[in-house]
């Protein structure tokens, strides 16, 4: 069979760099595996938006799986809430939040001590707040939550109450043009409501007997409304999955359509199970045609703005990745969401590597997987937002334009 | 530091060309220095505009500043008149105008016997013409004027009065939409007024008597808008200069919110001072985010097609580039607004060789700066409005879209 029928899309988040004394950390890590599978393939650069523009994470894995972010994205909220299980809907609004320490109008912690086990907090604010819409409020990883709100005349064109940084006022959260007013109005009525349920919370009144920081309150950031788009399958009429461990990446992939599939121990950081996140996605291609495969920790590591952990987190996750050479009739890709420099300690726009090695690839003489070496490949420079398409082609199921 | 600060922008006007017996001109020359930042840096091959399409050096340079010249330009004179030092505000209207000698209906010499010295001839014009409404007329380089109309209901849609040949009559200006109607009438009283004035005043009377063509009349082209546009320090939030000789390059700075800074000897053609002005971009980088140098000449011995001067000249600069090589925390950045192939003796269309060498760059294998070796480089094909994006994001200033 020389056309291929699956397609692994791995994606080593802001494993893309820039050199650091000469070389980036894929230059520098011991990568036998990535390599094999460049030189049986095809490589290139890809902008995961466009030259010069600097991407936040969900708007690069949105254009990776072949959705133009600035056709559909409004916010980060809808992708976090349904990360976060909450059963969100088109035209929905959805929030990040954060439980959080409120002394007088001051937030004196945004993360509550880095609180964990806010389950009983989440039902008591979800039972006990009483709005003129119906919402949804759940718990995220840590001290965070999501929080949807469904009903006519909402609108996701609102102000964050999230100062940002310790010791400033919580703000009151504004529209940011009139159809958003009674959005606001909502939200800051939940903020108060939830404020008064969290203060005398048996939980929070222990933490503070105990010398620890309350999660008095509820900061919300990344007002977004659901988009209205076509589901991976409608799309593209591939069956998808996701293995991710962020509930961003997660909540992209159910939005679009993806089986998200649970790993035990994928903690999104270079700590994470990552062995059995491949295990995990060699397992779903036998039931799917498409796999998301992400993996976080690099991106954790650049963050850190730590050199040496990056490089030996790519290191380790080369020698995992062996296994998915053996891949048969599989479209085997490896790229990046976006570039992470480690001496920025943020995301960045230069392009990222990409490479794609399967039945039908034209394969070049790129024999490395880095971000020089990807820039001599047969794919020259392209977008995120290319990639799905330039996939489907190779997996033979492409409309044809004209006749 | 791994993150640089400024930005040395050197536009090498036209330098890009094709091959003349199989090597280009920058192939051709000696440029260790040129050779030496390839090799430090990344290097691609730049689209002006787009793909197949020939820009003028207007909208090359626009382009090369980040601003869409398919979104603000509407005629050169605008930026003529900026550099012949109009004070020009959003709306007004510009010309680029020509001191002619007409004899009869036709035009005998479009600029006048290359009179110089105009200075006494503007005066008149200036304050003998009665307008209803504000007009301001300057002098430019050697036969060359602008001219600016400002205010209500003007529009920059008319044709020249400017026939383009000499021995063709002169051209009634005409509206070509009926907006444009007022502005051709007052364009054709200004001229008319203003011949009357030529025809009779004694520096003219002196030119006739001494056997030269009198500059009895102003012919009119490139008329435009001022565009509404962001300045650099609004847009990018950089402090920036221009380092230039031609009025063109200078009022493009000037409407684009960069500080012009002079330089002696500067003329813009092969003779120019450019060790002055190499010395007055490296001096301004102490005061200024941004600098662009610009140096002309090349262009100018392209339009001559006289290969042997273009080598020579690229040559020369290479040899007083040299100190820019040692510049510290700073991007240099070396291109071409567009190709201007001394075959043609006028711009082309061919993608122009970049490189950007400085902190954080992903270095690739180029290591010589010219159009063959170039389009193997690690920027791969970019178009002129991508450079600033890609520029800001090396120096960390770039905003992020999504989150």
């Amino acid at each position: 069979m020389d056309i291929a029928k699956k397609i692994l899309l791995v994606i080593l988040d802001g494993a893309s760099d820039r050199p650091v004394k000469g070389k980036t950390p894929l230059q520098l890590a011991n990568t036998p595996n990535l390599d094999k599978i460049a030189s049986m393939g095809i490589s290139g650069i890809m902008d995961p938006i466009a030259p010069g523009i600097r991407p936040g994470s969900d708007v690069a894995h949105l254009a990776l799986l072949g959705y133009d972010p600035y056709e559909i994205y409004t916010g980060r909220g809808p992708f976090e809430a349904a990360g976060a299980s909450i059963p969100v809907k088109k035209g929905d609004i959805a929030f990040r939040c954060n439980f959080a320490t409120k002394r007088g109008d001051v937030i004196a912690d945004r993360r509550a001590g880095r609180i964990r086990g806010t389950g009983e907090l989440v039902r008591a604010v979800q039972e006990g707040v009483h709005l003129d819409v119906t919402f949804m409020f759940e718990k995220s990883a840590g001290h965070r939550a999501a929080l949807v709100l469904r009903g006519s005349g909402l609108d996701s064109d609102v102000s964050d109450s999230d100062p940002k940084h310790d010791g400033e006022a919580v703000r009151n959260v504004r529209a940011l043009k009139p159809d958003a007013e009674r959005t606001a109005r909502i939200l800051n009525e939940f903020t108060k409501q939830a404020e008064s349920i969290l203060e005398r919370h048996p939980l929070n009144v222990g933490r503070v007997k105990a010398g620890k920081p309350p999660a008095n309150t509820i900061i919300t950031r990344g007002a977004g409304m659901v988009p209205d788009i076509k589901t991976f399958s409608e799309k593209y009429g591939l069956k998808g999955a996701v293995i991710a461990a962020t509930a961003l990446v997660i909540g992209i992939g159910r939005i679009c359509g993806l089986n998200y599939i649970e790993t035990k121990g994928a903690t999104g950081g270079v700590d994470s199970n990552i062995d059995a996140k491949v295990k995990n996605a060699i397992d779903a291609l036998k039931k799917h045609d498409f796999v998301l495969l992400s993996i976080k920790g690099t991106d954790e590591a650049s963050h850190d703005g730590d050199v040496k952990k990056k490089i030996k987190f790519i290191s380790k996750i080369d020698e995992i990745l062996a296994p998915i050479i053996d891949l048969k009739d599989t479209l085997i890709v490896v790229t990046a969401d976006h570039s992470t420099p480690v001496a920025v300690r943020d995301h960045s726009a230069d392009p990222v590597p990409v490479m794609i090695a399967g039945p039908g690839v034209r394969a070049d003489n790129v024999c490395a997987y880095d971000e020089v070496s990807a820039a001599t490949g047969g794919l020259n420079r392209i977008r995120s937002v290319n990639l799905m398409p330039i996939l489907m082609d190779l997996v033979n199921k492409t409309k044809k334009f004209g006749a």
